[in-house]
């Protein structure tokens, strides 16, 4: 028990350094950029608060679990923004290893589970994971409308940018949160 | 649906500003003071790490639940730290009101499941909740050992007064991980 104890505050520490993982994406009073640790935080906050705009089906617990652990390999690989230009494979390679290194710090078999969640919510293939990536998606959106364009004028993208980059995800996991927030951002360009 | 899920993204950005609530407690590597936000995702991650260390019957999923909400009352109230003075009943009048404002722009339903979801952790009586609050207490040793004493030098603390502030509440969510934690701050204080 002590040993697997011992691995599992080595993980929890290790986790901490997320939270100085800056990302593109600016706090909604625009004071700062966000970090991982806090963004992790708020997207599961946003799962949890959201669940009933989620197809049938899907087990927001394990969305939140997911949404928990999703961003943790940025440790190691960084954030990438998603209107940002990076290389797509070298990218999920470093996150590979990153996982690789991250997970195995835990007890085998809990290890295992971390990471075959990570790995389901990487893949965006099942309910679960499609309703998580349409909510980490759709987070920064919110920040951005509520602190004035944010990231979309640091990287000058377009509105119809917004709509293939981040609203196809959206949609993917719920078209009725993708069509009230496509409202929001035609308002906010048309304002600008 | 419409005006649902405009209540809901308004309570979602305005959780946001717990991000600039500062705790006491610093980072592992004492490069800051955390923040409530990045925390909340911090103890959620403790629950669902650390879940087997739990008493039978507890439900790590309605935990981590609670300790994603378990702080918004301190966008309004401020973080009252653990080893600082403050006035017992002013703060839990203070977090009261809060939580009144903040749960209540939420959609009716759902503001009355959360609302009763905080008051079940604040409560510290159910299992859930006891194995919460363990966590929540467990966390800032956690930091404070990594980054060399932290808040306990700040305030000054003793060996003895951490077994009677934190040691109590982490060995009622689970006596084995404060048993770990009571070597690990002896190692600690015999070390400086």
């Amino acid at each position: 028990m002590s040993e697997r104890l011992s691995q599992q505050l080595a993980f929890l520490i290790e986790a901490d350094k997320l939270k100085s993982v800056s990302r593109a994406s600016s706090l909604s009073d625009n004071s700062r950029k966000e970090n991982s640790g806090e963004h992790s935080w708020h997207v599961a906050l946003y799962a949890l608060t959201l669940a009933e705009h989620a197809e049938p089906g899907v087990r927001i617990d394990r969305v939140i679990r997911m949404l928990l652990i999703h961003d943790l390999v940025e440790i190691d690989a960084g954030d990438a923004p998603i209107h940002g230009d990076h290389d797509a494979e070298a990218l999920a390679l470093a996150e590979q290893q990153a996982a690789d290194r991250l997970f195995s710090l835990l007890p085998t078999d809990t290890a295992v589970e971390m990471r075959a969640l990570w790995d389901e919510f990487e893949a965006a293939q099942s309910p679960d994971a499609v309703f998580a990536k349409s909510v980490d998606r759709m987070q920064p959106v919110l920040q951005n409308l509520a602190n004035g364009g944010g990231s979309w004028v640091d990287y000058d993208v377009s509105e119809q940018q917004i709509a293939e980059r981040v609203g196809a995800k959206v949609a993917r996991g719920s078209p009725a949160l993708w069509e009230h927030l496509r409202g929001l951002i035609t308002a906010h360009f048309s304002a600008r």
